[in-house]
C-alpha cells in the first residue's frame, strides 16, 4: 500500500451540516449542535458544508459561523474538520469565492484554523483544476504563515472529468510544482455526477454506478488516499444504506457520507467486524440469516424444505426435489451455507495464524462447526478453511480500521468495549503489531 | 457539463443503411428509401453505411449512391445525415480507402456536402488514430474549400484500444495540432468490440459489456460528446430492445443503434418521458407493474399475497409470512413500491419547484397518493420525496432532452403533441429557460 | 488485433508450484512431479513459483531446484515454463533478490533457460516499476549471451496502480528505452489486490471485482498481450470454478490459475466448445440445461407448467398464468430458449459461411430445431440466425482457440480426438484458413 501522510488511514463517516440557516435566531444552529456531537453520533470527519447545503445567499455568514463555531468548539470535537467552500470546473467567479471563503476561514486571527485539518473542494474537473485549488491551498498557507502541506485537501467526483483525473493523480502527486501530496479524500457526489453523465432512471432514483465507485476506491488505493460515497438520501431506509455500505465495502470504499447523527451512527458501524457471528444460508438464490435457537442453527423459511425419507433424505428447493443420504446431505448444505465471523472469530483465527507462523508452519485450517436444523432435522456441518499469509494479510483490513478507529477516537472507546468486550478490545489492539 | 459544438445536444437514434445492394435494379433502393423517413421513423442521425452494411465490392457505387440520394433528398431529411466509411486501426490500405470515400462524397461539386453534418469513422484504434481521421477531413474541409471544423467526425468504438482513447480524448482536443473539437458521438460497435476482446459466451450471444458502455459515456461526459450504443440484433425482440435502452439511460447513454425504422420509432420514445405515470411494485424481488383500475392500482399475480386477520394483516411472500397492521403494512407495501412519473407529473413537479425557488424556498415536498389493492385488500399510501436544486438539475435531463428535440425535429411535433397533449408540450419547454 | 509476439495466442491455464518444500526429502517434490504432467492435466503455462508459495526461508533452494528440474524435465514439458520470482513496488531490497533469482536461473551454464519461456513478476506497481523489471531482464539477456527480447516477462495485477498501468501499457511499449515487448501474460492476483484495496466482505470471501477483469482483459487487447485470471481457492467447488470460467470468457479473459492438476483439466477444457449441443430453457429467470431423451428436449422442474387446454395452452410461469394459442406458445417458448452449439454445430455453421461467402453471398440463416417437452406436452421449435461476416469473425474465437492448443500441444492431440473425434478436429482445423 501507499504510505498515507495523514493521521487517519481510515476514514467511515463524512458528515455535512449547513453553515448558516436563514430564519433563525441563530443561523449557526447546525453547525453549533453538530459540533456538540459525541460518541459513535460523532463522524469520522465533519464537514460544515458551506456549498450545497446552504443557500448561496447565506454563504459569507456560513464563512463567519463556521469561524465562530470551529474556534469555540473545534478544540474538543472528536473527529476531524473538514470545511467544504464552493468550486466549480466552469466557473472562475466560483472558483474565487472559493479561494475566498478557505483564505477568510484559515487565518490565524480568527482561531478556527488550529482545529481544520483541510477543505472539500466540490465539482473539480479534469487534473489541472485539481491544481487550481491546490495552488490556491499552498497560496494561504503562504499568506497566513502555515506550514505548507498542512491542509489536507479532498474532491468531490461529480462528473466524468473528474473520474478520469483520478487515474491521472498518482503521476501528478509527486511533481515539484505542486504540494498534491495534501491530498486526503476521494468522495463520490452521485446526484451531480448523475446529471452530468446526462443518466436517466424511470423512477428518478440515482443509478447505481458501480463503475464510479470502483475507480473511485482504485484511485484512492494508488495514491494512498480514503475512498468515501455520496449521500443516500432515503434517511428512512436504515436496510438500503447498510446494504449500500457493504457492498461499498466490497469495492474498497470503506467510508460514506451521512446526512444525519442517526446514519453516522450505522455508517460508524458498518465496517467494524460484527459482535456476533452468523450463518447464512443459500435458500434457493435468496441468502437467508439463520437465527439461532440453543446452539442450533435453523432456517423456517419455506423456499427450502428438507424431510427424511427411509434411510436418507430429501431436499426441496425451488422446482427442484434432490434424494441423498447423509454424506451428500451434509455435502449440499455445507455449499449452501456460509459462516460471517465475529470480531471475536477473527481475533482468535489472527492469534492462532501469528502462534502458527512464530512455530514456522506457514498455512493452518481454521474450522467452523455447527449444528443446522430444516424442518425438524438437524445435521452438523463442520467448514475448514485454510489460512496463509495472504489470507492473513486480508483478514487485517477490518482489524487495522478498528486499530485506526481506536487511536484516533477515545470517545467511542465505551462503545466499543460494549459492544465487543474490554478483553476482544485489547487483544485486537495486539494483532498484527 | 462541457460545452458541445454542435446543433444537437442528444441523439437517441442513429439508423444505418446499406448504401448499394448487388442484384437490385436500383442498388441505391435502400438509402433512397431511408432518405424519405418522416417523424417518429425518422432517426436523430442517419448513417449511410459504406462499411460493414455494404459489400466490398460495392462499395464504390456506395460512394456515388450517397452522393446521388443525399443531394436530391437530402435537403428534405428531417435528421441529421453522418456517412460511415471505411476504416481500420491496422490497414494503411483500408484508411486510405476511406480518405478516398470522404473526398469524394464532400465534393461541392456533387451537392451533397451541405446536407451532411459529419462522418462516422469505424474500427479506430487509439488516439494517434483517431488524429489520422481528424487530419483528413482537415485535409479535405481545405481542398474543397468549406470551413475547417465544421464536418463532424464520429467514432465506433470496437476495441479495447479505442476504449481506452476515450480516456484521453479530452486531453487532446485543445491541441493546436488538430481539430478534434469536430468530435460529436462515440458509438460502441459490440460485434467487432466482442471479437478484438476475444470474448466467449455458451450461446454465441454478445457479452453485455457494462465497463465498455459506462467508459463511452464517461468519454463522452468528460469531451461534451454524446454517446450510441451499438445494434441489438434480435430485431424481432421489442421488449428486450426495451430493456437494453432503460440499462443505458441509467449509464448516461440516451442514444442507441436502430436496424429498421420500428426500432428507430422504440428508440426515439424510449428516453422520452412517459405519458402515463404508474406503479412498480417489489413482488418477491420481481419488479411488476401494477394495473390501474377506476383509479386504483391492483396487484394480481401470486407472488406475494395479502390477507386480513382479525384486527391485522398477513403478507405472504417468497417463503416468508409476516403479521402487520395497519400501519406497518402501509410502511412495508411503501417500502416495496416506487412511482414512475409522466411526463405531466415531471413538468407539474419543475414547475412547482421554480415556483418555490422564486418564493425562496430551497426545497419541498413533492407527494404522490395512490391506492393499491392486493387480493382484494386495498391500502392508501402517499410517498414524499424532497426536491433541491439537485433533484431538480438531475430531473431536468429527459426534459431538456426533450427539448432538443422539440426544436430540431418539427416533422416529429404532431406525434409530441399527440403523445402528450399540446398544453404538456408547451409547458415541457418552458421549463428551466 | 494487435499482432502478439509469442508462440502461444492462447494460454488457458497458469498452474503454479511451490518450488522449495520444507521437511521433505525431496524438497523439489512439488515441481518434479508438476514436470512430469503431460495431456489434459499438463498446463499451457506451468509457474514454479518462488514467490507466495514458497516458505522465504526456502526461496534460494527454490532457485537451485527450478535449476535442477527445468534442466533435466523441461526440455519434455508440453507446455510453456515462466517461473515466479520475488517482486514489490515498495521493497528494493525485494526487487534486487527477483533480479539476482533470475539472473541465476537464467545461466546457460545452469542448462534451465533454454527450456524457460519467460518470468512472472508479482506486486508490480505503476509502469515505472514494469520497467524496473523489465530492464532487468534486459541485463540478463545481455550479460548471459542471450538475445535481447527473447524471455517474456508477465505481471500479477495485485493493486490499483498495476491496475491503472493497464492502460498506459500500449504507449511505453513502442519506446527506444525498453523492450516491454516482451510482455506475455496479465495475470489478475486477486487475493492481495483485495487487500491493496482494502475490501471487506462479510464471510472473508474474496469480491468478484468484475471492472478489474474488465480492465485487465482490455489491457491485454490492446496491448497485444494474454489475460488470466487468479486463483480459485475453493477446490472442491468444481461448480464455482467453471461459473467463473464462463464469467471471465465473456469478458475475454480466457486464461486462469490452477492450483491442482484437477483444476488444470477442468481450465484445459472450459473454453473449448462442448462436445454435445443443449438446449437451455428461463424457467422463471433461472436458466436450466434441458435433458435431452430419445431427441426430445425435456424439462421436469416445477418453475414452470404447461397444459392443454380446450383448443389452446396454458403457461405458468411464477406467479402468472398466461393463455396461449399454439403459436403463440411456440413464440413464448423461442423466446425462453437458446441453443448452446457443440465444436460440431461450429465447425459445420462456419463451413457453411465460408461456402456461402465463396458463392458471393454475404449472410445466410443457421437453423437450429429442436422439439421440447413440458409435462408432456410437444412443441417444435425452430430458430434461425443470420450469420455475417461479423457472426463469423466473432465465432472464430473458439475455433481459433482450439487450432493454438492443437498445434502448440501435441500431448493433447489424443484427448481432442477423443472429445471430438478425429473428423471434427480435422474440419475444426481447417476452418478460417
Amino acid at each position: 500500500m501507499v504510505e498515507r501522510k495523514h493521521d487517519r488511514e481510515f476514514v467511515r463517516t463524512f458528515f455535512t451540516s449547513p453553515t448558516a440557516v436563514e430564519g433563525e435566531d441563530d443561523s449557526a444552529k447546525m453547525i453549533r449542535s453538530a459540533s456538540g456531537l459525541r460518541g459513535m453520533q460523532a463522524p469520522d470527519v465533519w464537514v460544515p458544508d458551506n456549498e450545497d447545503a446552504t443557500a448561496p445567499s447565506m454563504r459569507d455568514e456560513g464563512v463567519d459561523n463556521i469561524v465562530e463555531v470551529v474556534s469555540e468548539n473545534g478544540a474538543d470535537f472528536p473527529g476531524e474538520i473538514h470545511p467544504r467552500v464552493v468550486w466549480h470546473r466552469n466557473s472562475p467567479t466560483t472558483r474565487y469565492q472559493g479561494f475566498q471563503q478557505m483564505l477568510e476561514i484559515s487565518d490565524p486571527e480568527n482561531g478556527a484554523i488550529e482545529h481544520i485539518d483541510g477543505f472539500v473542494i466540490p465539482e473539480v474537473g479534469g487534473i489541472d483544476d485539481w491544481k487550481k485549488a491546490e495552488e490556491f491551498i499552498t497560496i494561504i498557507e503562504n499568506e497566513h504563515g502555515l506550514e505548507e502541506g498542512t491542509i489536507a485537501m479532498s474532491v468531490i467526483i461529480e462528473c466524468g472529468q473528474s473520474e478520469l483525473a483520478m487515474g491521472d493523480l498518482r503521476n501528478e502527486m509527486g511533481k515539484p510544482t505542486n504540494n498534491l501530496e495534501r491530498m486526503f479524500m476521494l468522495v463520490d457526489g452521485e446526484v451531480d455526477y448523475t446529471k452530468d453523465m446526462r443518466a436517466i432512471t424511470p423512477t428518478g432514483d440515482l443509478p447505481p454506478w458501480p463503475e464510479l465507485r470502483h475507480n473511485t476506491s482504485r484511485g484512492a488505493s494508488a495514491a494512498g488516499l480514503i475512498a468515501v460515497d455520496g449521500p443516500y438520501d432515503d434517511i428512512r431506509d436504515v436496510e438500503g444504506y447498510r446494504e449500500r455500505m457493504t457492498e461499498n465495502q466490497a469495492k474498497g470504499m470503506l467510508g460514506i457520507w451521512a446526512l444525519t447523527p442517526g446514519q453516522v451512527v450505522e455508517a460508524n458501524k458498518s465496517p467494524l467486524p460484527p459482535e456476533e457471528g452468523g450463518w447464512l444460508l443459500d435458500a434457493d438464490g435468496r441468502e437467508v440469516e439463520l437465527d439461532e435457537e440453543d446452539g442450533v442453527q435453523v432456517y423456517d423459511g419455506d423456499r427450502l424444505s428438507l424431510e427424511e425419507s427411509g434411510d436418507g433424505y430429501v431436499l426441496r428447493v425451488g422446482g427442484d426435489e434432490i434424494e441423498l443420504d447423509e454424506d451428500e446431505l451434509r455435502e449440499e448444505l455445507l455449499d449452501r451455507t456460509e459462516y460471517v465471523p465475529s470480531m471475536d472469530d477473527i481475533v482468535d483465527s489472527m492469534e492462532e495464524f501469528e502462534a502458527a507462523k512464530e512455530a514456522g508452519r506457514g498455512a493452518i485450517a481454521m474450522e467452523q462447526a455447527a449444528t443446522l436444523r430444516v424442518d425438524g432435522v438437524e445435521v452438523d456441518l463442520s467448514k475448514d478453511r485454510m489460512w496463509d499469509e495472504a489470507t492473513y494479510q486480508a483478514a487485517m483490513t477490518p482489524v487495522s480500521l478498528f486499530q485506526d478507529v481506536y487511536a484516533n477516537r477515545p470517545d467511542q472507546h465505551e462503545d466499543l468495549a460494549e459492544m465487543y468486550s474490554e478483553d476482544i478490545v485489547e487483544r485486537a489492539m495486539d494483532v498484527g503489531t
